[in-house]
């Protein structure tokens, strides 16, 4: 994995360099994409993308790239890194102005992207992980695909302090989401997840398992919901790009549920599989 | 200003380079300080030293060199650079890791340190600014001066799309502090500004005006004061490291007192300037 997206071009690793004057280096002033690469080919590469411009226009940044270069760029990395299963990093920032913290009108963004290796997580899928719960001290541009990420890393080192996989933030007790991922509740059969607005990153794994409950008329709410209701719930799974569905059998050391897999989630597993075989081919290791 | 400090290290800038992977440009994991000099000579270095370190003890990361070490580096570099009156840019990021949201147990940081071009804005301090009022969305880290700066990026636009150079933050109609700025207001001859707390960066120039205010014996009070006394206030005016004590005379349109820096506000201009020249000498132009 040795060749990088770079402004524009495709070259070898050591000669994608950095500025110390970059904005992202200086200001965490630019956005990102995690793309899952499944077979050598990108799982909805559209959503990313389109995300990723959203994101760059709620930070006023103009990506100096069509989507569909963008794209190009993402297919001929894959070629020439013979890809098979990892995940696609996507970063672009600001660009190298002297610094100061207003936007300058004219700065040329850095555009970097290369592949990093990711196996899927089955045996994580199949028994889940632990969570903790803690206070969502993020600020109010959740919905920003930002590199100014140190909230999002300071909340993640509460997890691993305590020997979790994910942190779970609530906002004046409603759970946003993790911090890292997006955040799914089972009740009586009906799932939960907090809507779409500035407190969470509207996950396109998120996104893909709405798209898969409507269609198969499975009944859900994009609504807040307590702490307790969580500690409460049937069942409990987390969402992510590079984590698919992994369920979360145990929060601040309790159970949920059972404590094990539950079967709503264990279903969504399987669609959320079928879905990748649909668009990048037959999968090796599975859950079902 | 060619040179700078890199690792431990002064160096020509173009060798000072940053790594695609370094998360001081994926995360925005790192902690800053920016440095006034006076004359070639630092203003409260060991303040400034203090506080970096203070930062990267709060987002667990260890910085390996001394105090010492630094400000030798800082020191050797002023020299190199036959400085006058400018700033001094100081950055540690958690250095070069695989990309993942968990901080790394063995990283080493890397730490760049330059000089960027800063007379004194003597005019602005004798005439004054004008700001407007926003929301404060930012994280629940302000006292971390941390290069995860996008939510202080995007206050500091709404300044400069009104015009302004400022933007004044609150949070649910507290007045915290504002985009790069710490803020104060004066009413009947007493001074208020926002507490030290996780709601603020605790400025260094702040810690200064506080020491000048005990010293002379002048009434003030740490305390969260609201948008409306604000608004009602005698005088305004905001600290910073680069700007020193700037009188607000207009804030979201409106004049605040009679429109002019008030008597409190030149009385501590004064008193500041007297304080950077014992510790730095004669300063050519002053609001005296």
């Amino acid at each position: 994995m040795g060749k990088v997206i770079f402004n524009g071009h495709i070259v070898d690793r050591e000669k994608a360099i950095i500025h110390i004057e970059d904005r992202g280096f200086q200001f965490g002033d630019g956005v990102y994409e995690v793309i899952r690469i499944y077979n050598g080919k990108p799982f909805t590469l559209k959503e990313h993308i389109d995300r990723l411009y959203a994101s760059a226009q709620k930070i006023y940044m103009e990506i100096p790239y069509s989507k569909q270069e963008v794209k190009d760029l993402i297919i001929n990395l894959l070629e020439q890194e013979s890809a098979s299963t990892c995940n696609l990093y996507l970063q672009i920032s600001r660009g190298v102005v002297p610094r100061n913290h207003v936007i300058p009108e004219t700065a040329s963004p850095t555009l970097i992207g290369y592949l990093m290796p990711g196996t899927r997580p089955v045996d994580l899928m199949k028994t889940g992980g632990k969570a903790v719960i803690t206070e969502d001290l993020r600020w109010h541009y959740c919905d920003i695909k930002s590199i100014s990420l140190l909230g999002a890393v300071l909340a993640k080192k509460k997890a691993t302090d305590a020997g979790c996989l994910e942190a779970i933030l609530h906002r004046d007790g409603i759970i946003t989401e993790g911090s890292s991922t997006n955040i799914w509740m089972v009740q009586n059969g009906k799932l939960f997840t907090h809507p779409a607005n500035q407190f969470i990153l509207n996950g396109i794994t998120r996104q893909k398992v709405i798209s898969l409950l409507d269609f198969n008329q499975l009944p859900y709410e994009e609504t807040g919901f307590t702490v307790e209701q969580l500690q409460n719930a049937d069942e409990l799974f987390l969402t992510s790009t590079t984590m698919e569905i992994i369920p979360i059998v145990e929060v601040d050391g309790v159970k949920i549920g059972n404590g094990t897999p539950g079967d709503v989630t264990r279903k969504l597993q399987t669609l959320f599989e079928r879905e990748i075989e649909h668009e990048c081919g037959h999968l090796l290791s599975k859950v079902e």
